[in-house]
């Protein structure tokens, strides 16, 4: 049996190793498999996205989730099915359900109320390791659902507002969802949007971005461009990204999560001029 | 079997890959949990806490804990039994034993000196690869505590001088024990210290870090402040942590493991005017 | 049966997680071995050597490593195995030649063709997920090396070249390789090639390092060492390195992998005047 895991905790700090040590009291034989710890602390549109994303890569189980800024407050504390029969732990704060219904739909929902799944006393503020992690350990030791606590209509469960590109004639508002290791900016676009734009491989567009305007070019990999070239591809959870080949693009756009950014559709004038990530 | 791994080796070098290769070469079956690798380089204090705070958490097992800025020198590696049975191995620097003692007491100590449980040839630089990992994995195989070397006096093993919280009447004086990734300062203070200095939660107080005073209050958990408070609280291992609410205290304070902080209980006058985290 | 796994993905972002993911759900009873993500981006040289560093200390099986500038262009994806009948996958960009001639030489090499063992559709962006992961855990589970795709001849694969030191009669010419958590510098230099220069425990030198010149001093462990002492040490992988006792050499010096540094073997009169790290 699997228990995939996914926090804001980092690796700095034992919160990691203290869910494993829990859940391993309780279910020594389940493997664990670390999606990320990396999410950004308390940034729970991120998490949401990337177990989304994730989910399909990753073995049935148990999906245990932990972005909490509202953790010792009233938010409730979590267990899902999905139609599929994945099952779902955290909280009642919009990071499960993306996943849950990119993966078939929700098919109920308790609240975590049962002490006899949780780890005695329950802190205010480290619900990972005196709620979650227990309760995914003897869910995946297959407690039922339902002893975990009472059902929660999953109308009533909170849903995040995931942020919609403005699609317009020659300009698409974007944001960037999120920036990976190699500086590489994921936007809420897909490549059918900046298709129907007009934007296909090879088409030259200008970015703007905190007030400044680059050059960019659509590429399908970067090795279709020259080291130091800014493109826009599909990555490989199909959104549309920008990059800077051999490069980091973060880095020189001073980018996070949540930054707008405009794609601009530019003419065939505009076009000549374009070269390699210079500054309009 | 299990063994729990604590280091400050980071995760950016293969320090830590490169023990999970011993042990595995020696007990493939072996379960390994790491409670954390991100102590700071050298902070063998940190790493004691630490270790003692989690231990609790942990299955029984080998515990295995390496902070060891005297490696190659003369400081004894070291393999122990608690009275509950739960072994231990690391450095003779004092490690260890705050984990111990708390859970139960010393009951054996004995010196690695049996070439037959190490890695040879033993590099001067790497003992985490060459002694502690694979000692560690050959104790959770079976290998009696008395064949891994000579066995040392528990009353002569190196033990830490935890630092004391000095208790005045209108002044805690503390120390910032460790900084979390969400920039939590905890001190080594209890609740029953602050309660017996008349500090409830809802209690006005001013804090006094590096010459500069801020007002905060104590609460019982983050939902009982608003976003920016500045507030003290019990973290989930029991101690008295410093946060700000939604925010990052440590980076706004430029707080680290070690610095000093005082706790100034305020009269009614000085209550009238605190606001949220500002400066006074 | 074991994968370990070495990437340059970090530990931020999903890349790790998700072919844990991949892996597991191919072959659920297989254990991964993580031997570090830590490598800098696209840094193929640093992987090599971490990677033929390490191996000796792994359990034998599949060794898959991904650092991969060139994903999506014409690099070959490879599978390969070694005389001691070891198996590698990862890019023919000489990531994997270093340790597989260290562990006794190539005997066969593949090029991944075959979709069977791939996560289709294969991303132009993210071969560690859909062609690197799934390959190394078919073969973990049994497949033959000669079913992932046609034969390539070894002469054909892509190398490095290890960067080698200029040896001069009082000089010694060096590349920094890696610098450790701890700023430890790691040069391409060993302890022979030091020794056949007239330095040996005790020797008093001077190091150029970005046009500056620093006092310090061959050792055999730390512990011979005044703390604040640059000293040449022999490191635990066998490498000559340079480090500040109970410091960080790496920050003082701002360096890098791939910088240079200078070994002066000094004269009598030098040696009376070389005190702590002081710059001459």
């Amino acid at each position: 049996m699997f228990i995939t895991f996914l926090s804001d905790f980092g690796l700095q700090d034992d919160f990691v190793g203290t869910c494993h040590g829990v859940i391993k009291r309780i279910a020594p034989e389940v493997q664990i498999i670390d999606i990320t710890h990396g999410i950004a602390p308390q940034a729970v549109m991120q998490g949401a996205l990337v177990l989304r994303n994730t989910l399909p890569y990753m073995p049935e189980g148990v999906h245990l989730a932990v972005v909490d800024p509202g953790v010792g407050g009233p938010r409730r504390p979590l267990a899902l099915r999905d139609r599929a029969g994945r099952l779902y732990v955290g909280p009642d704060n919009g990071l499960l359900l993306p996943a849950v219904e990119a993966m078939g739909g929700i098919e109920a929902a308790h609240e975590l109320a049962n002490p006899r799944y949780a780890v005695e006393p329950v802190s205010r503020t480290f619900h990972g390791r005196d709620l979650f992690a227990p309760a995914a350990a003897h869910l995946a030791l297959g407690v039922e659902l339902a002893d975990v606590g009472p059902p929660v209509a999953p109308d009533a469960l909170v849903r995040l507002d995931l942020p919609e590109p403005e699609l317009g004639a020659d300009r698409i508002g974007a944001v960037v969802l999120d920036v990976d290791r190699y500086g590489n900016m994921q936007l809420n676009v897909t490549r059918g949007e900046l298709e129907r734009a007009g934007v296909l491989p090879g088409t030259r567009l200008e970015l703007e971005f905190q007030g400044e305007r680059y050059y960019a070019t659509a590429v399908r990999t970067f090795a279709d461009a020259r080291p130091g070239d800014i493109v826009l591809y599909e990555d490989s959870y199909r959104n549309i990204a920008v990059a800077i080949n051999r490069g980091n693009a973060a880095e020189m756009l001073a980018a996070r999560a949540g930054h707008e950014l405009g794609i601009h559709m530019v003419g065939p004038t505009a076009r000549k001029v374009a070269r390699r990530g210079e500054s309009v």
